[in-house]
């Protein structure tokens, strides 16, 4: 079930998402952020976070904001994080699928990743899989914990004219 | 002379500021945002915000900020402007390269700009004359006031390796 998450269910989903920063191979998040920091980056700014729950277990979330201000508020922004136990099923997709649903509700046009770690290809043959294009790469964008600098994609989906 | 912003040069700033942001031709923010909600998203907000001044005269203005957290907090992002009335006088590439010198001070590898407004051909050139490249366009970015939909780039410089 996909519902909104309340801070109740970030602090449930904290170690993913802890784990997840510390390990500095997918998200340009500060390593070192606190809980408070975390909860109000991922669901207190954002115009709205989710859950995927699934036996009481949150074992995924994602947030959706504006990725621009005024004439280019048109756009969205979404960032996505699956358990690391919870990896493999499906997860993921669903969770895009059910944000690319609720950016049309919204009334957004488009989706638009700024930082996709060249090197995350789960991540990057997914979402070219539901439809983004990689429209730009930033070099040396990213100082990945294990390979060093690598590049950043920046991928795009127009999902209404 | 270029120097850091004071809430005062802000102030002076400020109708310059609100004719660009109402005009719609070029900055994706708010036409409708307010005095205190500008300063600060150009002055408070960034790392810095300098202004360049002849004859006690604020004629343009630019701020210098991280683009990424973490692991890509070492890509800066500025912005700039210059007063109508002292555009083609070489302003914006003084403050450009004055920001360039700024960021390499604060120890930033690179410069990426988000949204180049692809109808706004004087920045896009003089950016490229200035070493930044276009790496990547996102379609129909910004709702041009005069134009409707056009393009927006995504432009970035190494400033050092």
């Amino acid at each position: 079930m996909i519902r909104e998450m309340t801070k109740e269910d970030f602090a449930a989903f904290w170690p993913c998402f802890e784990s997840v920063i510390k390990a500095q191979e997918t998200y340009a998040f500060d390593p070192e952020m606190n809980f408070e920091a975390a909860y109000q980056l991922w669901c207190a700014t954002p115009l709205k976070a989710f859950v995927f729950v699934e036996g009481g277990q949150v074992l995924g979330s994602y947030y959706i904001r504006a990725n621009g201000m005024g004439p280019s508020n048109h756009i969205c922004n979404c960032g996505y994080m699956v358990t690391e136990a919870a990896q493999g099923k499906g997860i993921a997709r669903q969770l895009c699928e059910h944000s690319q649903q609720i950016a049309i509700e919204l009334g957004f046009e488009a989706m638009q990743f700024n930082s996709v770690v060249s090197t995350n290809t789960v991540a990057v043959k997914l979402w070219q899989k539901l439809g983004y294009q990689i429209i730009g790469t930033i070099p040396r964008a990213y100082r990945h914990k294990q390979l060093g600098y690598v590049d950043s994609y920046i991928m795009h989906k127009q999902l209404q004219v």
